[in-house]
């Protein structure tokens, strides 16, 4: 109800705000018998740590996952999975200065009107910190669907885009370079601009694409909750995210039917993939793949005009190490909240039929 | 868990395939005391209704929906209200040639692999006739939150697009032409087009804008439930979706965040709104915009190549009477949708504080 | 949220009151490939069915169960299966005479402090009429799990109670009486008291046991959905029940652990069963076992005190045909609730380890 | 669907096992605005806590609720309530003779066959542990709904009983014995009871009575979620609870319905209150009133037959501290789980009505 439950048998409930102790949440439905991986899912959390490269931010988040129940000498139980990750670093004087103005673009007005008061020593619930939480889920989803490949990689910065199919990239390559962009010439191309951006105090936009194999036939319900529907809120629900988009998507619009059209061809695969892998909401065996949009960072190192919380006008002026560009940050969140939903529709596909 | 629901306070739950007796559906969740406008729901099942112009399907569907319960002298009680649409057109034998081959693109292959078996005289579950229950609760919906205004309109088919920003066009023209378009000249220019692919035997994509306006501010929940990813998920569940993007969209992944933010004015309205009326997930009380694109529907009146469910070679031609382009009849039922959205937070934020 | 569903992944929702056109439901998460036995289905609704026997009410329901969708050819197609049952004898005026004074012990009172308003021409939503919905879910359900045997049978009516453990009945002689008591003697003695009670206008009590045969070990989950738990809800769901208790009960309370403890054999059974086949929330193999009680029928053909909707005191007696013991017609609603059940966690156990 | 979410809309979701590093949950839908009052939170986890008198078990458990979210300033925000409480006395050698063998009348057999491996340390997920959890989300819910008042006590230990209505007892007196009966003298009857049961090593049940005051006329909602329906499924999922019943109970069973009737008085109050405060699933305003049976703790200190997870016979002897008898721990635990229960539904109903 409240919004913090993503999934409906493999199902992640979360807690915290950047500034409280901790974070954390609870994973339900994994089936017992799952050997973990953790050393795979602290390395999926240190390729969403802040950090990392100059282009981002240098603010340090420690992000280690504690487990703390649904686990046996390695093993999940089938019980629930709780978990926390400590905020070792919540310096919180860095942020007094936003008690009274609300932040353009960030969720300070809308929180305060809300619930009638805020935590303003951060962005609270609507911090990006949350997504830790996720990126820990999606690395257990992960190890359950071991079977099924999810690529995310950076697309586009601002107006510097790859300018490939995506069947012509090397995944491999996509942790090469600081912007995660598998294509090493967009690549630097890329890094060069976010570069210039941070130099002005400002940031920018990008786009992740995400390409996931080997996903089984079945997977995604009828109706509202069609496979792509659900990666659609899966990705919305990402900071700063303001469109999707899957197989053609925007494009499709622009096209004709007996353009469009993926005709099947004798071993049940089709000749081309418009429909993205999906089709009536359910994967069909070939390439799901999708597109991701995200606007540039509201906090900016630039003076703006803005309003205090009695309404008066104000100044505002981002402080402190913010990331010019979180578009290579979101890319193990985007592959993260993948695993999510194929990990759901796996568990239930196999309720399909008696 | 299996996709019927849409909701989680004003809820909806449906069942029914386009070759049953009736497809129908539960609105959960609408409090007693809501005197409703009988009138007002039938008309937007007209909206909704093939068989509408000469640019859409001759086929006739009665769509006339009988109310059997939580009504009492036409005033909602509180409990639920069951109701049903009669399938009266039901030519099963129409379809017939369905059964031995996939319909590219369409979830024949899909259903059948997933299920095991399938209704093969038309889409089942995955037929564009569910919209019709979406539009009911719609219907209901919108009356709930009437101070609230959803305009939906075609703003592009094809590569034709309407060359203006929303805030110059007039929604009350919108429902004066047969492409729903607002603005007169594009309209004529769309509908001109979707003449040519009709007698081409093709179909062609578009898609719709929604502007939603007078939306209080605090709508959606924090993380997973954000407003924008909700109605995400509702646009994308509608069939032949795909894409979704809000405010700036898919655009703001390509500007500067000192273009991009909305900066706060002294009322508390933001001097421009790329953010599209929702921060943080939440509304800000400004205006609610987004847009979805719809792919060119998968019966072509053109021979395909496809297989049988035995996997043999097979061709297949598209018969009898289909919309050479879905968009303008998918309007009412991006309003449904965003109705829905809106009234279930509109109800669950009444809890938000004490 | 309103109250309408029950079951996680079997799921029913339900509408419908007393006096509207149809009562109906969706069930939903029947896995695809399910042949159904529809003279099987038919043949519990009878069982329901008002105006069996003389100890009954002569009121006349036709029950014919119509069902709209998920059924292809005989076979469930995994989609949801919509259905809806007649109220073809909906005489209002016998009614009317409620619309002023609220009746004792019924939901009259709280349906219109609660609402504003309600439906006063019978009891609206709170009607044992929506029990019949049950009865076509729970017919359903019971073919899903086929290897369990259900078995409820009228244990006590007031003070006349089976003075044999339930071993020693033989439960397919439930059906051959009205009262439907598989020991003929206390059955004959039952069925004379209900006669007694009639004929003094007034109702009696009464308790419903039920024994669960052949259930898989596994099925319940841990701590909120223990299985005993939700047959709990679902007993208690069921009009004018005022307790549930399993295995040993209310008399285990008054046991010590060295007699209430069930000790293991080699074979994995156990010695005693006081757990009722449920241990930690989880069936163990073993017999499940409970035991229902009902309060007498609240409508008495005897004048009542009580108030009208405007506080003053008024006069009540019951018209018409009523039942003066219910409990013997509540024997396959037990039986379709812990089919509900059962499915439900049935399903869910096959997800419990990988 | 795993059943550790309690609730809709005031929602527990839980986790943790015995023997972990900690417990812990998530409590969503508390609304932003409430101060809440930290000690008497704790006061609540100290009335639950083991080792408080001599006749319950002298195991330490710290039992300090530390909160992670969801509060700012002492009140809470409208964001999810995360909370741990650690297991600083996990004394895991203790119980590693548990490994072998299956304790009788435990989980251990069940969830080794549900999941296929358990963490033998101790009860694992099914310790009465975890109710540490519910007891920090009921005193919070309590405070949500502070002008109810809830009244849990010891109505019988054994054959030990109050023989007084609880119209005659005095609430305030609860707490002044280890036992936790408000009659002092029944009180002394059950404590040397148990202390003589203890010398036995062995175990006794027993019930506890919950009195709720000043609830208001509404809470509950119709068919599956009505009020007693929730309370029983709440009660039911505490540790040991063999049965449940509200009002007249299993006694009403044995009652006509002219003796049963609660007759309407002027002011909307009810003659007698046989209904224990509920009709049609709605509270009425009366006194709400219900019993819950325990049955006596399965870990005895005298030699047990059972078998080994091979299947071969062995013998159990219980060992360490524990409780002769639990039912005076379990009445905070009743308590929370009704504050769960009426704050949910306390919240729900604000939206009955326009």
């Amino acid at each position: 109800m409240a919004g913090n439950s993503f999934g409906t048998f493999f199902k992640l409930t979360t807690f915290g705000e950047s500034h409280g102790e901790a974070i954390g949440g609870i994973i339900e439905g994994c089936p017992a018998g799952l050997k973990l991986d953790f050393d795979a899912i602290q390395k999926e959390m240190q390729r969403r740590k802040p950090g990392q490269s100059a282009i981002t931010t240098q603010r340090k988040e420690a992000d280690e996952v504690i487990f703390l129940s649904g686990i046996f000498e390695g093993t999940t139980t089938g019980t629930p999975i709780g978990f926390q990750i400590k905020n070792t670093n919540q310096k919180s004087k860095d942020y007094s200065h936003n008690n009274e103005v609300y932040r353009p673009s960030h969720a300070d007005f809308t929180y305060d009107k809300k619930y009638g008061l805020r935590d303003y020593r951060g962005g609270g619930r609507s911090s990006a910190r949350e997504t830790a939480n996720w990126v820990v889920a999606g690395a257990v989803a992960k190890q359950l669907i071991r079977e099924i490949e999810i690529n995310a990689f950076v697309s586009s910065v601002g107006d510097v885009f790859i300018d490939k199919p995506y069947q012509e990239l090397n995944f491999s390559k996509t942790e090469t370079n600081a912007v995660r962009c598998p294509d090493s010439a967009s690549a630097e191309r890329m890094e060069a601009y976010i570069k210039q951006i941070k130099k002005a105090g400002d940031t920018v936009g990008g786009t992740i694409t995400c390409v996931i194999k080997n996903a089984p036939i079945g997977l995604g319900e009828p109706v509202f909750d069609k496979l792509h529907a659900r990666l659609g809120q899966a990705m919305l629900s990402i900071n700063a995210v303001k469109g999707f988009e899957y197989g053609s998507g925007f494009c499709g619009a622009r096209m004709k039917g007996s353009e469009h059209n993926d005709t099947f061809q004798e071993d049940g695969t089709t000749k081309t993939n418009l429909s993205g892998g999906i089709q009536g909401g359910i994967s069909n065996g070939m390439d799901i793949y999708f597109r991701v949009a995200f606007k540039p960072v509201a906090t900016i190192m630039q003076t703006q005009d803005t309003i205090d919380s009695s309404g008066n006008k104000a100044e505002i002026q981002g402080k402190g190490r913010h990331d010019p560009c979180v578009v290579p940050r979101a890319v193990p969140i985007v592959e993260a909240m993948a695993a999510l939903v194929l990990a759901d529709f796996y568990l239930i596909n196999k309720l399909s039929k008696i």
